[in-house]
């Protein structure tokens, strides 16, 4: 039987109920768009929001510069040296919210609809965020003090690729020396089914342009006899797969590492149905690599993706123009071992070599992130289960994650300690797309399990 | 040696050419986008100027109702009955005007730099369609009478597929009753060079729609398992041409009938530069179909051409979205004796063929046009020839056509009358596409080739 969340910590959550969900929702209103330079004003005030926050739940808090968007830093060292030092990582930026006309209700305005908290930014990741911070402050409201000292660092360009993040690390791995590292920025396998994450899939992000003619031409008058440059990136894009979704660039699968059998095993046995998933996804069928299950080829498969296409004439009615140029944002979704720099040079070198004559191609990198696996034992995985379990009462699953987060090889590999990644997110909760949401029931047992969580440590 | 234009007309075209050019630079200042919803009260506008404008030449003028924009019909019928009768098409319809960044000045502010006359519709077709109007007030001005009775008829659909002409002609057969049909709306061959044309490619515009998920996904989370409609729009795409670019649908070239051996054998003699037209193109280098010359490729042979691609996201930095649908509008450009509506048919069926699993798609027909190959010998043609050596200066050559003029099959086949297509645009002048302009001089020798032309049909 779970151990239950201590009546003081439990007895402050519920009687604050309220009170930290508005506060939830003032910070779910701050646009804080990292990718747009519109929006800079917003991500300053997101971040003196979040520092304010911390400060409200005890914590010191310092809003540090970047080459980009700041870095919020909270800090609680009361434990004292001999105690342990987690380090939690959330990021206050969002992606962009456009299309807005695809959201029920706008996304900068929080509604609750069924149980769901809609905004943008409400899972991913402001909602998973501010959980930790008011977990923490269930801490010390009630007790003044908490077994672990934390570090709670929020970046703000986690959606732009986290550039800053890996060169700030490095210049503050003194100050941010922990012996564990905790991340809530995934979703748990199914309503109810509390997750530890196994595993991320890396990135790279790829702008690829061709250039064909000096301007757009009249497709009658120069049809047939000059390229098009939209039909010459089509030809490049139909041939990133063969016929059975395998991806065709060459030495694409060179560094990948297959998953062990016992994980492979576990992924087998979730209760995953391909049918309820195409139905979140609204897909008319769902399809993929040849020979792989839908959760091998989320989790454990590379991917090769468009993300937009933009050429020519688009608006309303005909326009009979032969385009100047062609534009197609890529990513590629990476495993373990592929890097990737190297995954960007093969892609690179493959649209050079099958771009037709008479065009021009360029490739360029917008970020990259590496792909991670996780060890699955040890104080930190095991204080872990034993928190989820009380706050969910049950045992949680261990799940692999299509998605990336650039940043997790650079904790294990700058401040050499594990990463522990328990998200609180849901399948269908839009992250990156109109009407995202956060489960209110998650958000609320997510506060339990975090202090839960620092109870456990304290203890282990 | 070509008979001179007659000295009243050219004295009268000579003492009015400033007053003529500040009225072609008012119709072009009018944004007649027949395209764009907002541009509505602009088409009635120019249809009102354009008849205000035919009056002052001398014609009765209509603004007649259609299904969609108005059609504006200039009459002047003093010759008599015995005298033959010519119906003039124009229109005073233009293409958008975006990408409206890359004008060098506003497109409906014409200005004249270089001997050019820039501005949207200089060339297609108010500058075109107006210089008859001054040809044939040239002839009424100074003599009060011309020696064929004249039905000028302006549309303003032109650019959006002249969905309501067919039906106004056919409902107004009698009243648009004549002998020969005379358009404007092409381009000579070269600088200097008057150019009757042989031959018109016909159109089918399609919009191709790929539908994927419900809603944008994000691509780590679904990417792998669920078929992504930018990359299955891409693979349809590729899937029109061979790797020497061949159309690949299947029966697509059934219906194409080789052009005659001596038209194209005057093709050949024709003082074609590749080099040149790559420039004017600005395109890194010429390709298309395997085995045929540029020209052949233009004039002769059908094409299937993408016009414009948009999915998903296409702004600025990184979105790691699986677009939910992906647009792609194509065009195929036709040539004798194949068949829009048997085009389409070919082009759905191969689509619903190709597309991969996992995806719906949708086509729709924009509009369509047919294919034309023009008569070369008869009174017409021969006036032509001296009328355009008279203005110029040398005889015309005779030359092909790449783009499309839908209502020419319509007037040949509705009216029963031989159609004179004489342009007087030039290579390079941007019809569709940002910067379009018009050749002053062809302009005004435009004017006086017309006004001889009336001469030299009174004659025959």
């Amino acid at each position: 039987m779970p151990t239950p969340l201590a009546p003081d910590l439990a007895s402050y959550l519920d009687a604050n109920d309220s009170r930290i969900h508005q506060e939830l929702f003032d910070f779910l209103r701050i646009p804080s768009v990292s990718a747009r330079s519109e929006h800079r004003a917003d991500m300053t005030r997101a971040a003196e929001w979040l520092a304010g926050a911390m400060r409200s739940a005890g914590l010191s808090a310092e809003i540090l510069p970047t080459g980009g968007h700041p870095v919020v830093l909270g800090e609680w060292r009361g434990a004292g040296p001999r105690a342990k030092t987690v380090l939690i990582y959330g990021h206050y930026d969002v992606q962009p919210a456009e299309p807005l006309e695809l959201w029920t209700s706008p996304p900068f305005s929080p509604e609750v609809r069924d149980g769901r908290i809609f905004a943008r930014g409400s899972v991913d990741d402001k909602g998973q965020l501010f959980l930790h911070v008011k977990a923490i402050q269930a801490h010390l409201a009630t007790r003044g003090t908490l077994p672990v000292n934390v570090i709670l660092l929020a970046e703000g360009e986690e959606e732009v690729g986290s550039d800053n993040l890996t060169a700030f690390i490095e210049r503050n791995a003194a100050r941010l020396a922990c012996d564990y590292c905790v991340i809530s920025d995934s979703a748990m396998f199914a309503p109810g089914l509390p997750s530890i994450l196994s595993s991320l899939r890396g990135l790279t992000y790829l702008e690829i342009e061709v250039e064909g003619p000096g301007g757009d031409l009249h497709s009658g008058i120069y049809g047939g006899a000059v390229v098009n440059p939209a039909t010459a990136l089509a030809r490049i894009i139909a041939s990133f797969h063969d016929a059975h979704w395998h991806v065709a660039i060459p030495g694409f699968y060179d560094d990948v590492r297959e998953w062990e059998p016992e994980v492979l095993r576990q992924m087998k046995s979730l209760p995953f149905d391909d049918e309820r998933f195409r139905k979140e996804a609204g897909a008319p069928a769902l399809d993929g690599e040849d020979g792989r299950s839908t959760l091998e080829r989320v989790w454990s498969r590379p991917t090769c993706e468009v993300n937009g296409l933009l050429s020519g004439y688009t608006g309303e009615g005909a326009k009979t123009v032969l385009p100047a140029r062609a534009m197609a944002k890529v990513s590629c979704r990476l495993v373990p071992d592929q890097q990737p720099d190297v995954i960007t040079r093969l892609v690179t070198e493959h649209v050079r070599r099958v771009a037709p004559k008479g065009v021009r191609v360029v490739v360029r990198e917008l970020h990259g992130g590496m792909p991670w696996r996780a060890e699955l034992s040890g104080p930190l995985f095991d204080a872990a289960r034993r928190a989820l379990a009380s706050a969910f009462g049950r045992e949680p699953v261990i799940v692999g994650e299509g998605g990336s987060i650039p940043v997790v090889g650079d904790f294990q590999r700058l401040l050499h300690a594990p990463v522990l990644l328990i998200g609180f997110g849901l399948p269908g909760e839009n992250a990156h797309a109109p009407n995202e949401w956060m489960s209110d029931e998650n958000f609320v047992k997510g506060m339990r399990a975090i202090a839960a969580l620092w109870e456990e440590l304290g203890r282990a």
